[in-house]
């Protein structure tokens, strides 16, 4: 399998950590590609029209995106300990994380392109702070929530590590370690992961 | 159960022809909820940290978000065709559908607030661009696709006729009918039906 990748996307790190998780790190070829949300390229939208990593193309040729889609997919061709519980109430607080996580990555990526792709001049302070405030609020829930985990490192664990590590990789200064102890300690826990480290973004 | 949603967005929209297809509309009831990416909700933001819609408040006093996740759990609840097949290439087929027309809906709601909610000095046409590129690339996937749908009209259908919708309601100048002779020919017959026509976008 091929999987288009970027060392500083954090959704194409869930789906590198999934696949490691998975037992599925050897089976899988990645595809370091340069994206810009500004920026034509030909060769990624002949794989995923909407020009994005991450997309993987499977052993039968078919291309999948996105983050979550793949990693559902990565799920179903091994025999450990499953990413994504297989139903039920488990199944939906997965589901949920997992929502939660790729929710405050949308808005901290659009952060990022607010801060650091726009022209200085088009910047709107508004705007970052509509998005800080899900960023804030989600990573509050998530501090609420860590408690219930439980040792468990399925999918919504996956993405919430890969929203401190992006965090800590593009917003140092927005300090989302203080106040939430909680999280402070499972990530210590998380990030010592050869998933999680060996994908540490750059 | 409670739905928060509005007549405007498009990703609450796939809730609520879902939750027709599944004959559960009359168990839902629909809580009209503005909402704005720069604006504060603290009542939204109690149920979904992220503050956004739709969030579905189930029977048991659970919050879910977001679309994807609460279609998959109405999907549960009823035992009529399903709108998510349970497994194998349909359903990958069906995930990989749903997150290309989420994707082509997220950048059409990034274009809206560019042109609508930014004030105008601060607009960036190069983001226009890239966005347009996003939504055309994946409208040309889906002509291209429309003819293997053969009648279906599961999760991936549900999420097209979001797209067309929307499109049709907040960007008619775009014209995404010229050149797309079999997605024309598919939507008349979609827009016809109850959940849909319910639905439309106001």
């Amino acid at each position: 399998m091929k999987l288009r990748t970027n060392r500083a996307s954090p959704f194409a790190r869930k789906v590198r950590i999934a696949a490691r998780e998975a037992g599925l790190g050897g089976r899988i070829e990645e595809i370091e590609t340069p994206v810009s949300p500004v920026a034509a390229n030909d060769e990624l939208a002949r794989e995923n029209p909407l020009v994005k990593i991450p997309a993987l193309v499977t052993g039968a040729g078919e291309v999948l995106y996105d983050s979550a889609v793949i990693c559902e997919y990565l799920d179903t061709l091994h025999e450990g300990v499953k990413l994504f519980p297989a139903a039920g109430p488990r199944r939906f607080a997965a589901l949920r994380l997992q929502a939660l996580a790729d929710g405050i990555l949308d808005a901290a990526v659009l952060c990022r392109y607010e801060t650091f792709a726009r022209p200085q001049p088009l910047r709107w302070a508004e705007w970052i702070e509509g998005q800080q405030r899900k960023i804030f609020g989600g990573l509050a829930a998530l501090e609420t929530g860590v408690d219930g985990w439980s040792g468990e490192f399925g999918i919504g664990q996956i993405g919430a590590a890969c929203v401190l590590g992006y965090l800590d990789f593009r917003f140092p200064d927005w300090d989302w370690r203080t106040g939430r102890p909680r999280l402070v300690q499972w990530y210590e826990t998380a990030a010592r992961r050869p998933s999680v480290r060996d994908t540490a973004p750059s």
